[in-house]
C-alpha cells in the first residue's frame, strides 16, 4: 500500500477513483488494452453481487443456462438494429484451429441473436411459454476510452432472455426484474439509492420497444446507469422466425425481454459511497464485516486473548470478522488500510482499554468512535452493522437529494448546472428529440430516465423549447 | 420428450450418450461448430459442481480473481512449451473496434501466460507468497471432433494458479487440490470413484514438471480424466521474470502450480452412472432430490392433499422435492421423464395406496419399489437418500473393479483387452516411452496414471518389453 495520501474527491475525482480502485486492490489494467484484471478483493465484491442477484433471479422463477461465446456474423447480421448498434464495438475471430475460418465469428457483445435463433427450436406451443432464462458470463464491446469497471472491453455480467405469450406479461417481467431483482439488490444490499424509470427513445437498447433503467448519482454529480431491463416486443422473434401455436390454435410470435447487470456496479459502489479515506461499503460483503486490531505495545497475551474471544462471540452471532494480528505492521498502518478497504466496523483492543473493561469501536461510515464495555461489545456491534447499512443508504440519498435541481427557473440555469455536473435536473419536457439533442450539445448531459407515473404529471412548459410538456425528464451527465 | 426408446448402452454407447444428453435437456449443439448450448438442467448440474468445488477451494485458503479473456500472442509466445502445446487449438481475434489489430489476440486456451506476466508485478518479497488464487470462466481450444461436454471448442472451468517459496510447498498444494478439492467433490458428492496418481511424461500438461490426475471409468470401459493439478516448477516464473527477495536476502524464483476442472465432469456423471433408462445421479443436485407423482384417475382432492402434505414434511427436513401435478401428462409419461432425468427417488400416491394408509416409493438407482406407511414416509425417504448416494458410488466402483485387469498374463492379452475397451489394465512398466508408444499404437490406449506410492512396488517385468519394471502403470482407452 502506498503511504502517499489519496487525491481528494473535490480536487480530482477521476484520479481519486483510479487510486482507490488500485490501492484497495479492486482491479488493475492488463496487457490487453481496455481489459482489466479483477483482483481478489474486487472479485469478492462481484461474487457477493452475483450471489444476491442470482438468488433473486431464481426466486422470481428463472433458471440459468449457458450459450456459446462466439456468434457467427451471419446470425448477428440478421437483426439489423442490433448489429448496427454493436458493429463498431465487435471483436472478431477470423482464425481458429490453425486455419482461416470460412465465416468469421463475433465475440458476443450480447447474446440476443444466438439465443433467439435457438429459441426457434424450443418454442412450438403456448405450453412451452414462458421461457424464463438467465446467463452468467463475459461479453466484449471494444472500448476506446477504457476505465476500470466503468468501461472495459470485456466485462462480466448476467443477461436474462425471456419469451412470453403476451405483451402485458413481457412488460410485467421486465418490471419485476427491475424492481425485485435489480433495485432490491442495489438499494437494500449495496445501499445505493436509485431512480427508476424508462429511457427516452434515443437512449433505448438497440431493438427494444421500451428500456427500463435504474440510475444512481455518484459523488461527483454524474449519473451511473446501474442496470437495465428491456421489453423487446416481437422484433427478435420475427427476425429469427420463432412462432408458436397459441391457445386459439393460431400461429403467434412470442413477446421478448432481456435484462442485464454488469461488473460496472463495483465501480458504482466505489463512487456512490467512497470518501477521501477510501472505500466505504455496505455491511454485507465478504470477506469481513468487522476487523479487530489488537494494540500490542509489548508482549501482551491478555489483549490477544480478548481479541480472539470477541471474534469467537461475533462469529457465533453470524458476523464475519478478522483479527488483524500481523506483527510486521503498526496499528496506524492497519487503521489506514482497513479504512481504505472500507471495512464497516473496526474494533481496537489495547491493554489500557482492557484494564478499564472496554474496547473501542470505530464506524467507517461516519468516522465515529465509542468505548464499549466488553460484555456488551458483541451485541452492540451486531446492532451497529444494521445502523451502518441504513446510514450509508441515507447518506447517499441525501447527497442525491441535495444535488437534485427541480424545475429550474430557466434553460440557462439548467445548462449551467448540468455542465458543472451539479447532479440530476428534474424538469418538464415536450418529448421532442430536438430538445433532447440541444441539451446534450449544450451540456453533455442526457436524459437518464423518464420517471414512472408515480410522480405528478408535469405542469407548464418544456424547459428547453417552452412548448407544452408531456412528461417529466431527469437529466445528468453520466458515466 | 421423444417417446422412442433410448439406444441401449451395450448396442451403441455413443448414441446412448448423445440421446440421453439431448432428451434429458442437458445440452445441444449450437450454430457454432464445437460449441454447445448448456441447457438449464445441464447447467444446474454444473452450478452444483461449481458450488461444491468453490466451497472447497475457499476452505483450503484460496481466493477468486478474474483475468482477461484475450491474451496477446506475444505474451503467449514467451512460454515455448505452452504455445507449442496449444497453437493448433487457438482461436485468434484479428479485428476489433472496426480495425485490424496491430497485434492479434488469442482467446485464452488457459491463463498461465497472462497470469504469470502479471504476477511479476505482485511478487517482490517472500512476504508476498504464497499467492493462492483461482478463476472461474470460459476457455477456448478448437476441437475438430467435438462431443457434448466431453470435447467442446469452448468449455467452462476453474483454473487455479498459485506461487510458493519452495518446491515442497508447491507440490503439497497441487496434491491438496487433487485430494481435498477434486477427489472429495467427485467421490463424495458426485459419487464417481476415481483412481489417483501422476501422469507419465508424455501425458503431462505442457510446461509441467509433474501432473497429478484423477481417472474415472465410464460404463463403456473407457477412462475419463476427471481433473488434473500440476506442479509447474520454476519455468513460468523464469519465463516471465517473476523474482522475489527470499528470507536470506537472495533473489529467488517462486514455484508454480495450476489446476483445473471443467464442464466435461457433467458428461462424466452421465457415463459413470447412467443406464438404459437414462440418467442416474447423486442425491445432492438441485433442482430436486424427490419427485412426487399423484396418480389422479378422477377428481381426487385427497391424493393431491396427501402429496402436498408429504412435500411439506420433506421440505421441512431439508429435502428438495417437487410435486408433478401437470394435468396434461399421464403418470407413465411422468415416470419415464423423471427416470430419464435421473431424479433419485420417486413417490407415487394413488387413492388405492392412500386407502391402505401407504405411498409407493421407487429408487432410481436400483429400480426397487416399496410401500411405506404414510406416517413413516418422510423419515424413510430421508434415510433412503443417503442409501442411494452410497449405493451409486459402490455400483460404479464395482463396475470399475470388475472391469480392471490386473497383471495380465501376456502382452497379447493386455492389448486385446485394451482394444475392446474392456476397462483399466494395471501392469508393471519399465518407464520407457518406447513401450508406452507401442501400447498406444497397438491398442489406442494410453497410460492414464502411475498410481501414488500406496500400491506395492511392482515385481517382475514390464508387460511390454520384459525389462525390469520401475513402476506400476494403469492403461485404458480414454475420452
Amino acid at each position: 500500500m502506498s503511504t502517499n495520501a489519496l487525491p481528494t474527491q473535490s480536487s480530482d475525482f477521476p484520479a481519486w477513483y483510479g487510486e482507490v480502485v488500485r490501492r484497495a486492490g479492486l482491479a488493475e489494467n492488463s496487457a490487453v488494452r481496455g481489459a482489466m484484471v479483477i483482483k481478489p478483493y474486487g472479485y469478492a465484491i462481484w461474487e457477493a453481487i452475483q450471489r444476491e442477484l442470482d438468488d433473486r433471479i431464481k426466486a422470481t422463477g428463472h433458471e440459468n443456462f449457458y450459450f456459446p461465446l462466439f456468434v457467427p456474423i451471419s446470425v448477428l447480421a440478421q437483426e439489423g438494429e442490433l448489429v448496427e448498434g454493436f458493429a463498431p464495438e465487435l471483436a472478431i475471430v477470423t482464425e481458429a484451429g490453425g486455419k482461416t475460418l470460412e465465416e468469421p465469428l463475433a465475440v458476443r457483445p450480447t447474446s440476443e441473436a444466438l439465443i433467439w435463433a435457438t429459441y426457434a427450436r424450443w418454442v412450438q406451443s403456448y405450453r412451452d411459454l414462458p421461457l424464463l432464462y438467465n446467463q452468467w458470463g463475459n461479453a466484449v464491446r471494444w472500448e476506446l476510452r477504457p476505465r476500470l469497471f466503468l468501461r472495459t472491453s470485456e466485462f462480466l455480467w448476467q443477461e436474462g432472455h425471456t419469451a412470453h405469450e403476451t405483451e402485458e406479461e413481457a412488460v410485467a417481467e421486465a418490471l419485476t426484474i427491475l424492481h425485485e431483482v435489480y433495485a432490491d439488490t442495489i438499494e437494500n444490499v449495496l445501499a445505493v439509492p436509485v431512480l427508476r424509470g424508462r429511457k427516452s427513445e434515443s437512449e433505448r437498447f438497440p431493438g427494444a420497444v421500451d428500456t427500463y433503467t435504474l440510475e444512481a448519482l455518484m459523488r461527483d454529480g454524474k449519473a451511473l446507469q446501474a442496470a437495465t431491463s428491456h421489453y423487446l416486443g416481437q422484433g427478435f422473434p420475427r427476425t429469427f422466425d420463432v412462432r408458436y401455436t397459441g391457445r386459439d390454435g393460431s400461429e403467434q410470435y412470442p413477446h421478448a425481454t432481456s435484462w442485464g447487470a454488469t461488473t460496472r456496479l463495483v465501480g458504482g459502489i466505489v463512487m456512490a459511497h467512497g470518501d477521501d479515506r477510501g472505500l466505504r461499503r455496505d455491511t454485507r460483503w465478504k470477506p469481513q464485516q468487522v476487523v479487530i486490531v489488537p494494540i500490542l505495545r509489548e508482549e501482551d497475551a491478555d489483549v490477544l486473548h480478548a481479541a480472539a474471544a470477541l471474534a469467537d462471540e461475533l462469529r457465533e452471532a453470524g458476523v464475519r470478522v478478522r483479527v488483524d494480528d500481523r506483527p510486521e505492521h503498526r496499528p496506524g498502518f492497519k487503521f489506514n488500510e482497513w479504512e481504505l478497504k472500507g471495512v464497516p466496523i473496526r474494533v481496537e483492543i489495547g491493554s489500557r482499554d482492557l484494564a478499564a473493561g472496554a474496547v473501542t469501536v470505530a464506524r467507517r461510515d461516519t468516522g465515529g468512535k465509542e468505548q464499549l464495555p466488553v460484555p456488551r461489545a458483541a451485541s452492540t456491534i451486531d446492532e451497529l452493522l444494521s445502523a451502518v447499512q441504513a446510514s450509508l443508504f441515507e447518506a447517499a440519498r441525501d447527497v442525491r437529494e441535495r444535488r437534485t435541481l427541480r424545475d429550474p427557473s430557466s434553460y440557462a440555469e439548467m445548462i449551467e448546472y448540468l455542465r458543472e455536473a451539479g447532479g440530476f435536473v428534474v424538469a418538464p419536457w415536450c418529448g421532442q428529440s430536438e430538445c433532447e439533442a440541444r441539451v446534450k450539445e449544450d451540456s453533455s448531459a442526457t436524459i437518464r430516465l423518464l420517471p414512472f407515473g408515480d410522480e405528478p404529471a408535469p405542469s407548464g412548459a418544456c424547459v428547453c423549447c417552452g412548448r407544452p410538456a408531456v412528461t417529466t425528464a431527469v437529466w445528468a451527465q453520466a458515466y
